[in-house]
């Protein structure tokens, strides 16, 4: 089946990465280049989560163009023998600069920067903002829900149900990925629990009670299986499920484990209420509500503020498909080659130049204050740079840090920004600046252009 | 690295399903269950476009458990071993009856139907939802843009260059092959071309051109690697690029084979007019003007109705990532279990009961008038039955037909369609009545399982 289980990941890419990297050989052209990864613009969110880092160390170390994918090229009419024969050889030896995976961004600041000789730089182009642009887009979506899950202070589980419909086989095991980092709490997609080693979580469908002869039964016999299970009750009517959950318990006794019971339609915040009711009513304080249908982060504040008795969210569509943002305005561009400063002109597309670092002050009480963005080679005096070199002449720098310590390290860094920024609607921007020696070097830049275009 | 190149694709499921089907085992329940797959209703769409059936017969075919699989099953607590090594052997045995790929497709009426044991035809919701779900929703805005650059009856090429912002490496390669079907001329995806044997297109980055001395460096040494490319013109400044191309020209005379320039900033309508006069003044009127940048089908229904002298457009993030409507309302809903109607009665999620077919009402003239959706052994006097049995005991009952006979078929089928259909906004819906057979059944069960639910 061809899907993405194909044997390399090389040809994942634009088919001009592939016309331009034949070109730079034919011109001779190996010199270093540097490519920033960075967002343009926020739309409604206050801060985007660095995310998708070890996916492209990964691809950037293992590149490299198989028997098959060789064959492909040859098949072509854009490339000559030579040039897909020296393709056997291909590696990518560059060096790669990042933030952390974890790491709140903003708009202009570099997630990462690849320095490369040019064709190699280039033609990783396609892969990498796929990733980074799909993963921290998610990631940033899923510290919203969970954060609107919790915002009262109380801890609520997060789990994302959202594999069915997301964007192919890939997205579900990046998503589930990076929104554990985020925050998310389980995934119910098995094929990322073993990719990852990520809990996993589930309850039960309709279908399991429709194709029983009554509810009860498919109760029985599930919690037969399953003791300490979440049982679905919405499946004819809500309430009256809750109450063959009571006789359930009232029939078992002691022998009752039933951990939770999960509402997936209707008005949950007032059904979550009547079944706290009813539970409570009948002595089952210990049985956890769970809802779903339909969830993001403005209707789980919304329940949360309601008082609504829920402990948990499962929480699909709208996060899996990144439904009210599906895609970043990032862009992959280069800011230097072989030593000297390179940009755009077109129309807000301008880049900043060279090299960079961000800088992230804090204030007494550890919260965030500002960014400085600034040349990697003239940093401001005071401030945390965030961006590590990562990759060395195309190796890992250091072992890939274990998912619980992003997790940990991530909630540290939500915890450290300005409360403002969590807010779900937009709020005045976190101050990120240019440095005055960044600013100075990228308008010469653009002047030389421009001086140079009209001669 | 852990992605979708995992060994196999048994564990791109939810959790549920498999504590669903160990349950289903123990209690003996292997009777065969009927599963329909149907959106629920269009949001700023008239027609949907069915597509991903291909890629789920093959899963279907395949459909095992690796000993990797199995081993991580054992590692959780939710399974027995007997249960764990009985999925050793583990395959899908039951039927499929399918829309073919490309066939316009309307609200509760069934794109595909399984009748398999109850546990497997559970076990492949997850991933049939995702890929029957994506790819329909995608080929569907692909066939509104194609039907946006077209409308006005001269043909102009669309390519698909969205692979960098869609969600993960699976996605592109299932977008390219469903674009292809609705009409969607080529993709700069390497990987699809490879994999489905697409027409791959594509050009060149600014980047090509900022590593050049001057833009004109660039120009030059691109088109002595590939004579008949596209040169990017706005790097710099759109028209100042135009001009550069005008020169070359000049400069080769006779040689000079560049096949076009590609706009992918500013106000594209009036530099297409500019760039073309340039070109025209020049002689150069067999040199194309491609466009790029943020389009979608509005913004390319404007360009074509401002008769602005574009030959083709590349189309990215929007339609990559479906940015409007970045998920269907799709539903996979147990509609019959060992012989018997089984439904939901949650609120707005009722479904309709038992196998199903769909019958297709035509005029004189081969437009569409009508759908009706009926049992499958209870159909009305006319029509076209739009299901075909596609799956027997787990094999294809044909082989996979090529994407050049989908595309055609699907050509036809969209031309067959009543033209208010094809307009960007809503339009009044497709007539889709149900069967007066059907409704009985479907009523019938509601009926009874809300006496059965009051004792």
């Amino acid at each position: 089946m061809p899907d993405s289980a194909s044997n390399s990941l090389a040809l994942h890419t634009d088919l001009y990465q592939l016309t331009m990297l034949q070109a730079y050989e034919r011109e001779g052209m190996h010199a270093p280049a540097v490519f920033s990864l960075f967002c343009r613009r926020l739309r409604d969110r206050n801060y985007l989560l660095a995310c998708g880092l070890d996916t492209v160390l990964s691809y950037l170390e293992e590149l490299h163009f198989s028997e098959s994918d060789r064959a492909y090229l040859r098949s072509l009419d854009d490339f000559d023998d030579d040039f897909v024969d020296g393709l056997a050889d291909f590696r990518f030896t560059g060096d790669v600069y990042a933030m952390p995976e974890g790491t709140p961004v903003f708009p202009d600041e570099p997630i990462l920067e690849v320095v490369a000789p040019i064709g190699e730089a280039q033609l990783v182009e396609t892969f990498l903002l796929n990733q980074i642009s799909y993963q921290t887009a998610y990631a940033s979506k899923a510290a919203r829900v969970k954060h609107a899950a919790t915002h009262d202070g109380t801890e609520r589980l997060v789990a994302d149900f959202g594999m069915r419909r997301m964007h192919g086989t890939d997205a579900p095991l990046k998503a589930a990925r990076s929104g554990y980092i985020a925050g998310i709490d389980a995934t119910s997609n098995v094929a990322a629990g073993k990719a990852y080693g990520l809990p996993v979580t589930g309850t039960m469908a309709h279908s399991y009670i429709e194709a029983h002869a009554t509810e009860m039964d498919a109760f029985t016999a599930f919690a037969d299986c399953y003791p300490d299970t979440v049982l679905l009750v919405d499946t004819y009517d809500t309430l009256d499920g809750v109450h063959r959950v009571v006789e359930m318990a009232e029939a078992r006794g002691k022998d009752f484990q039933v951990r939770g019971i999960r509402l997936d339609s209707g008005d949950l915040g007032a059904l979550a209420h009547k079944a706290r009711s009813i539970l409570d009513d009948a002595g089952l304080h210990d049985v956890d509500i769970l809802v779903s249908g339909g969830l993001e982060e403005h209707a789980i504040a919304d329940l949360v503020d309601q008082g609504a008795p829920i402990d948990g969210f499962g929480v699909g569509t709208k996060l899996g498909t990144i439904a009210d943002q599906p895609y970043l305005d990032t862009a992959y561009k280069l800011s230097a080659y072989d030593g000297t400063p390179r940009m755009k002109l077109a129309p807000n597309k301008k880049n900043l130049v060279g090299r960079k670092q961000v800088v992230r002050t804090f204030d007494d009480q550890g919260t965030a204050t500002g960014d400085v963005i600034a040349p990697a080679d003239d940093l401001p005096d005071t401030g945390t740079p965030l961006l590590e070199r990562v990759m060395h002449n195309g190796t890992r720098t250091d072992d890939a840090p274990s998912l619980d310590a992003l997790r940990s390290r991530t909630q540290d860094a939500l915890a450290a920004l300005p409360p403002r920024l969590h807010a779900l609607e937009e709020t005045p921007a976190y101050p990120v600046t240019i440095s005055g020696a960044l600013q100075a070097r990228t308008d010469a830049t653009a002047e030389r252009l421009r001086t140079e275009m009209a001669t």
